[in-house]
């Protein structure tokens, strides 16, 4: 049994080729060739913390893969990272534990972002004019990084309810390659912008209807949980197209449920990103459709990632 | 992050006291005061295995724990043993990584075998005549050993499809210091043996109504899936006494179900054995009672157990 720590996970990162690996994830998901059971979840309380289980396999494949992840937002005030995890790779064979990937939720993060750019890939206009990047904590950097694989564009606009906060981002992604120009207020980037990516914790919609053009595309992240909404349900009413990342999440956690409980959309009108990418349903169609992808964050990534990852480590001798 | 291996565990067991700490974990569980989800499945098919992931924490303790344990029959063929699984301690006010317990399956057996031994305690008539084993497997074995914390009878019948398996388990157990009498057929079992666990794989009943007598207790531990079933239900409803470890398990597996799905039972003749161990329920009242406790496994044994280990072994460095 092989125990990977970050520092080795982040060493060999930069040396793998993921986009493709999670494509055929998402495809495999929507084509119900996955076996990815519901999310285990477990709720503590003094302090809050959740911890979610997600696991699952594709049929024929090697392994099959268990991940624990967990947030006690109160551990900011001990020092302590709010987010954790860890991926476990067991033989598809004979179950016997492979590998421990102690990524300490850093995979987690990178995946989420590569399902962004796989959004952006397959939906966003051809011509991207400005990325705007919608909150300015973690996903908001891995989600920009992640863009540059999939859009020439680094041209930005962020906003952020902190202007301090705001500033920081902006200076880091800077030292990334990419360019900002000014954000007074959201209805100004939904104005400028036609690539972009919600990434808050917001409990109540940040975009309104009113602000968004044709020939947008906007990747929803945030919300990920039954409570969270950061997309005024609206806008996925008018949109040309709704794509989801799996269709039995977002019918629960999200925008999509959002809009499905205020009978602004029905679910027959959802497609799933793996559909896209096979083909099997049309992306984008015309430059001046709104197309919304709705993201809620599936085993299947974590099965990919931590499949590549440990392959790519175990092909030479762990350091 | 600790690490523990199988040598260390078993090194540390004989020193602990199992008992009350199991006795505790079932108390909270049918208290309400456990937080339980239910169990993840994993069903592989090819070669067919699967994989149950049992979860939880009893609040205002010190850990959550997650346990991964795998049955991949095919592996004998490889000559792996077909049982495996390990256990993790995380910090319930941080959500970091404590202990990778890899007991490799060793620690289900023993809370599997506690539970029946606390069954039998609260359960079986005071004066235990014979102890009826049914199965040869495992469990036959771990059952009868930790019957030995809770009766001062080493008599015992054992039955089982394989004549040979027979002879092995009576050979290893006459080791352990128990005596056994021959048995031919189940009835003569039943019929002379007032303590009896079965511990089989079967899917259709082996014990049969007219072979139980006044007086018995069974503990019926096989059965842990909906499809496998080792009593004859009629069993249930001549029972003066059914318990259950989960009611909440037990109407979707094990005898249980069964009884209920014919109508031969309903939930709330049901008690659960930790109400009996907290004394909210009577147990046995009269010697020629007729009780079932019925077992699945709940994942609160699993808590006590992997908390009682890792407190023990970390109390002094780790070898």
């Amino acid at each position: 049994m092989d125990i990977i720590t970050l520092t080795q996970i982040q060493a060999a990162l930069p040396k793998l080729d993921l986009l493709p690996a999670l494509e055929q994830g998402f495809v495999a998901y929507s084509a119900g060739k996955a076996v990815v059971p519901p999310v285990g979840e477990l709720i503590l309380q003094d302090p809050p913390g959740d911890v979610h289980i997600k696991y699952g396999y594709l049929p024929h494949d090697s392994y099959y893969v268990v991940k624990i992840a967990s947030s006690f937002p109160h551990n900011t005030r001990l020092n302590l990272p709010p987010n954790n995890g860890m991926m476990q790779l067991f033989r598809q064979q004979t179950g016997e534990l492979c590998a421990l990937l102690l990524d300490e939720g850093y995979l987690t993060e990178v995946r989420t972002a590569l399902a962004g750019a796989i959004a952006a890939k397959y939906l966003a206009p051809a011509t991207v004019e400005c990325i705007g990047i919608v909150g300015t904590g973690i996903q908001a950097r891995f989600q920009l990084q992640a863009l540059r694989e999939v859009t020439t564009c680094r041209q930005v606009r962020v906003w952020g309810r902190d202007a301090q906060r705001v500033a920081q981002y902006q200076d880091e992604m800077e030292q990334e390659g990419f360019t900002f120009l000014p954000t007074s207020t959201l209805e100004k980037l939904c104005a400028t912008c036609n690539l972009i990516v919600t990434t808050t914790t917001a409990s109540a919609p940040l975009l309104q209807r009113a602000h968004i053009r044709q020939g947008t595309h906007i990747t929803a992240m945030g919300a990920d949980m039954a409570n969270k909404q950061e997309l005024d349900p609206a806008i996925l009413a008018a949109a040309d197209l709704v794509v989801a990342d799996s269709l039995e999440q977002c019918r629960e956690r999200g925008e999509i449920a959002h809009a499905l409980r205020q009978h602004l959309l029905t679910p027959d009108a959802v497609v799933e990103l793996g559909q896209v990418i096979a083909g099997t349903v049309a992306g984008r169609t015309s430059a001046d459709q709104i197309t919304i992808a709705d993201l809620t964050g599936v085993a299947v990534q974590d099965i990919q990632i931590a499949k590549a990852v440990y392959e790519a480590l175990s092909e030479k001798p762990l350091e």
